[in-house]
């Protein structure tokens, strides 16, 4: 959708700073945006970014001075909110998803989908499954038994829901990623692994979006547990009976093992790891590639392996940089303390 | 299923030493059980752990004390032995695993199905292909031409097996996992990369299980091997012409290159990576996030990046951990020998 | 297909020194080589190659002595133009890839297919899709709206391309892989994080290989690029507006985060993982396992987390290992110049 700012300032109860005329095609965060972008600033901590910013136009709240760059600003007075709208209207035009059910889509008839619910072409919905209003499913998706899906969801084709797995609404959920698959449980006897049987289930709470290719274990009793709002990147494992909070950001290649529990707005970077029974508190920050492998205190920033608060790892880093030197100083110190002992007739 | 002590009692030929009323719905190792679990103390150094475990009740040897927790226990001759029995009794209500041929599986003519097997819907299997007794295969898979399954195995959904692939008996294989895929073999030529053709095959043996968005590449001759009774997670990679041995546990995202050997009952723990051609010792065991560049004695745990042996490494480790009070040790002690130097006389 | 070197040495109009009759079933690099294989020697430099490879002919230039070895060669006016040749014709016994359109494909009547393109069981193709001259792809993949395949490209069972992926020619896909997944960009307005709309495209040049359960993330705006004749391996993650040269090879399970831009010949190793918006040179290579957090300047090694100068870490690492005997020589140093500074009177 192509908006002019003044279309948008109209929608929105903010007044235009600057030419009403400019065309928005696109929104964004303020450092990342590109020209036709609008994005927002409600920190006047950042005022200074509205100088730097490639966006076409950002949304201020009323007090913020008009940029000297001559950068249209349209003022208004709850900017996140009024962003939020416009995130809502300024869509790219819009892809043709799937309409109704298509005829070669299988779908038991214990299932039960709401009226306006979409199946593309080859997806099975298995048995006492339900689907709610406005959902979307595309080809070749496998719905499990007794699968229940909320309203407005959208899930991407090839994606393979076990049985029992529960889904909420507004969750987006790319190609090929399987959830509900069983936890990796076993139990040796006489040096074979014998299978324990993982009867929980996955849930995934609304306005969570999945990646592509993320797999998603069910728990061995109770549930795997995704919070509200969170947000899962690509090919990120997550192993049996582990709960994550809400509005997350867990970022392509993660894995977690069992039962670990991270807290609410928690950043794990890509390709960390976490070993199981931990918990991650609120707030935290898991830097790219990290090892963790003990409980981390909400608010913290760790890294390294084995991972370790932001700063120390920092100074440690910068030591093992320096190692070659700290080493080459050491072999010389002897040396000069061999000398100073032989002059004092210390005999070694 | 849910059973009582009691019950479980005369199936294995046990006495219950407390509440023979006690109903059992699961079972689970010692360390991770929870209420309504049973389990097993084979060892008696072990004995502690009946006085600690959540389970509701444990097989146990004659020789072992009654806890004094009070905890049920059932004596049996072979306490091993009984509970692998009990884990086939003690299982969830099953699921409804797809029944029969469905009408949408296209199976080639020359396919040959023995008679009970179940396949789901949109599920191909390609000419050549065998699939044994009992075996059951969910919707949408894809069996190449002349793949080879034996009997009670089971398939989830999405799952692409290419051509020539062996797959044992009572193998497991969670969606979206693909088996057979062309290794990474290529050769340059004037600058560019030119195809080695990979006509090799994957062959996985009996009672192995392969969890969910997993690849296992076809080697470029011979054959990428698994064996007999190995666990595989989620989202692991093995590459062409590896060999894995039996009763392995191979943990989420890590990754095998080519040609590299694994003994029997190693553990590589999650996202760990070894390079090519190495060879990985019986009961070795890689830590997590390992990074292996050469090969593994029989019986050594390693660990780190290049991997060494995991106590020199937890020393390296603490090491590492004290670099910045080391470097600042080092600094120390260089001001206190230019002291010394400048009152003996030493001009530096 | 099998030939007799005398049958090669017609074809690619060489001189065979050895034995004629010896019969060749494959190709690869000379380090590699089975028995059977044939390979090639361009650079005098690798003339000791001659004497230790397990190939059973080399393809060589007129001016490489015979090998003391007996080794069967070719010799040829450019070994490996020759050699290009020999990879096209010694080809395994070809797997029968599906022929024509199955009934059961789904293609939009607004779709465009040449005339002898296969298209496998229960494959969708969605309006406005574009397919080439000899285009396969096989049973249950999902080819979406205005999707653009070239010529000869050959498709594995399972895969899922959205909505206005651009795939060159010759390509090659594995089975499981995603592309044109939506890119990973959020932008959190009063602690919720809103989907920015990732409009922008996948493009795949012509000669691409890419593994299996790879995902290719969608750029936000404009393309996500993979250049000519680059091979990708399985599990890797290439991120939204990420820009990959030529004849890259981009091992297992790599991440590449978004806006990155790799130059040409550039090799990633297993598991390497690489922060978004840097430049990877020309002919750089990044060992398995690093984190790269900044830019590396063309023909340049890098290694370790953070990556540095292979050689650089080299020593790094050998100072680390090291560590346990440096840290003890520190506090035996520490304890000599206390000695020394008791005799001499300084008090501490």
């Amino acid at each position: 959708m192509r908006k002019t700012l003044k279309e948008i300032a109209l929608e929105i109860g903010g007044e235009v700073v600057g030419d009403e005329s400019i065309v928005i095609t696109g929104v964004s965060s303020i450092k990342e945006a590109a020209i036709g972008d609008i994005t927002f600033l409600s920190n006047p901590k950042y005022a200074p970014l509205l100088e730097t910013t490639c966006a076409s136009a950002v949304i201020t709240s009323r007090d913020i001075a008009a940029p000297a760059s001559k950068k249209a600003i349209i003022r208004t007075e709850n900017p996140s909110l009024a962003f939020s709208k416009v995130i809502s209207f300024i869509l790219p035009e819009t892809l043709k998803h799937p309409k109704g059910i298509h005829p070669s889509a299988i779908v038991s008839k214990n299932a039960k989908l709401a009226n306006d619910v979409a199946l593309g072409a080859y997806t099975v919905v298995e048995e006492g499954a339900k689907i709610g209003q406005g959902s979307i499913i595309y080809p070749s998706c496998y719905i499990g038994q007794d699968v229940e899906i909320g309203a407005g969801t959208l899930i991407y084709p090839n994606v393979s829901i076990r049985e029992r797995t529960v889904i909420g609404s507004r969750v987006i959920i790319h190609s090929g990623t399987v959830l509900g698959s069983d936890g990796f449980g076993f139990v040796t006897v006489e040096g074979k692994h014998r299978k324990i049987p993982q009867v929980g289930i996955v849930e995934i709470s609304d306005d969570v979006e999945i990646g592509a290719n993320v797999t998603i274990d069910r728990a061995r009793f109770d549930k795997t547990f995704i919070g509200r709002g969170t947000k899962i990147d690509n090919l990120v494992h997550i192993a049996h009976n582990v709960i994550v909070g809400e509005n997350c950001f867990i970022v392509a290649q993660v894995g977690i093992s069992g039962s670990t529990v991270i807290g609410n707005n928690v950043i794990l970077a890509g390709q960390a790891g976490l070993v199981g029974h931990i918990n991650i508190g609120d707030n935290a920050i898991v830097t790219a590639q990290s090892g963790v492998s003990k409980s981390v205190p909400a608010n913290t920033t760790v890294s390294g392996y084995p991972a370790r608060p932001f700063m120390y790892q920092q100074r440690v880093n910068a030591c093992i940089q320096n190692l070659p030197k700290l080493s080459g100083l050491l072999k010389e110190l002897k040396l000069r303390i061999e000398e100073l002992e032989k002059k004092i007739g210390i005999k070694k």
